[in-house]
């Protein structure tokens, strides 16, 4: 049966891919470049999540969600052959897809943690890193400070929805509804950030 | 029962986490990237070395490398709004506690090496990146040339420290007493390289 | 016996060892960043492999491959020391050896990729990221953007090479014959390139 965590995790997968390739493009890579960022940014979270417990990384072991990620480079490249790029990523069809993607992949994130008996602190981490992974390997591939370091509202989002499925958890729900909590929060909170431009404070 | 090194560690990681906060303050990050750069600057060489040897990271499975590294964040964060901090990254009331957390970590890389039953060289290897690991990821994410690979003769300490643990180790020395020679060195190093400004020869 | 891999297999290892050092020393670092990055250069994407397929890294458990890569260190330092190595990264006596490491990395990281049961999709990433993981956390050790994802047809060879092993596995091909041709495809695609100046289009 198709959950609606299923269907997140692709929406994500696609979105996080286009907004890998894109960068590469516009970045000048070659076509390779462009595909192994693409395939980079929607898997590199999860696989980083796999490593620190010890799993081997599911997107080695299994076929869905690379093809999902070959969906999105296919889709970035002829997406970049008819447009300027530029203007792509800063458009709601790929900032709403994109936050879909980080709410699925913090949950799946706390969801790894829970099962290989990680603290409350580890699943935090673990929730944030399998959402800023992928992008984080990309920009420092591409010689640039995360974006998630500088610029946005955007793995706080995580870190919320980390701290929510643990207090969710704590407070008795079953994993599925701490996930689902989770998700919930870093999907709005995302949101919210973006209509509203939220900052965190700088020292 | 609290041991020396467990206060070693201690002051290493509240050290090491205060130069990543500090460090990303100086740069420009908002309030999430001091605290993740002060995380990672702690606690990075050691998830690394764990990582290498295929365990949970220690600091994902326990709490109290966490709780000292989060020490160091709040301490760095109420230095910062008081002070101009680039006068503190290189004030001897940093770089003491600095050099205890590098010789702290390089004997419990070197223990961990062992255990895991790897050669002398691995042993070596992970007495180095459990002491300057967290410092590379954090400069890698900042987008410098880590600086261990650059300025100073500090990766060198760590590596002379496990080249006295191997050593210690062939000569019949337990453990123990060969992770206390490694951190001697590697502390004793540093400060005389940090004294006498020692250099080592370019090309 | 010495197989026709173990031969590739160190001359690979001293070939990434001595373009990595060059390239530190090329960038002014210091002997001990010289002598990390020809380490890291050979054996970062061995390293790569083992983590992500949840092993001990071949490097830090035997010693027969950092051997190899020592024997590239002291010769790029010897080499350095009496020429200009900025001509050296380009001649032919460095490009031919340098293929036949990739030609030999991507064969192991296919074959380790099978052992540990990974899908198709596993065995051309691992060939791959055998391949060129050294080279590129040596360039994002030295702040650049790899030169996989920019300058030239060389992960394209280690990918071609990976898919060759499936087809020929899926063909009915033994592990050994495989990896034979995924090595053959990979050397003769590499000097290809390099002769003809082969590029991939850009977006």
């Amino acid at each position: 049966m198709v959950s609606v965590f299923d269907v997140m995790n692709a929406v994500g997968l696609v979105a996080f891919a286009v907004v890998g390739s894109l960068k590469a493009s516009d970045a000048r890579l070659d076509l390779l470049g462009v595909a192994v960022l693409g395939f980079l940014t929607a898997l590199g979270g999860g696989i980083t999540r796999d490593v620190l417990v010890g799993r081997v990384p599911a997107a080695l072991g299994g076929s869905g969600d690379v093809a999902w990620a070959g969906v999105g480079v296919v889709l970035a490249v002829a997406l970049a052959a008819v447009t300027e790029e530029r203007d792509l990523l800063d458009r709601p069809a790929l900032l709403v897809p994109d936050a879909v993607g980080l709410a699925a992949f913090a949950a799946t994130g706390a969801l790894v943690g829970v099962e290989a008996g990680v603290t409350a602190f580890g699943v935090v981490v673990l929730a944030t890193l399998t959402g800023v992974g992928g992008g984080t390997i990309s920009d420092v591939l591409l010689d640039r400070v995360p974006f998630v370091l500088t610029e946005d509202f955007y793995a706080t989002c995580a870190i919320g929805g980390g701290v929510v499925f643990v207090a969710a958890s704590a407070a008795g729900a079953t994993a599925r509804t701490a996930a689902v909590a989770c998700a919930g929060v870093v999907f709005t909170t995302r949101l919210a950030a973006l209509h509203w431009g939220w900052r965190l404070p700088k020292l």
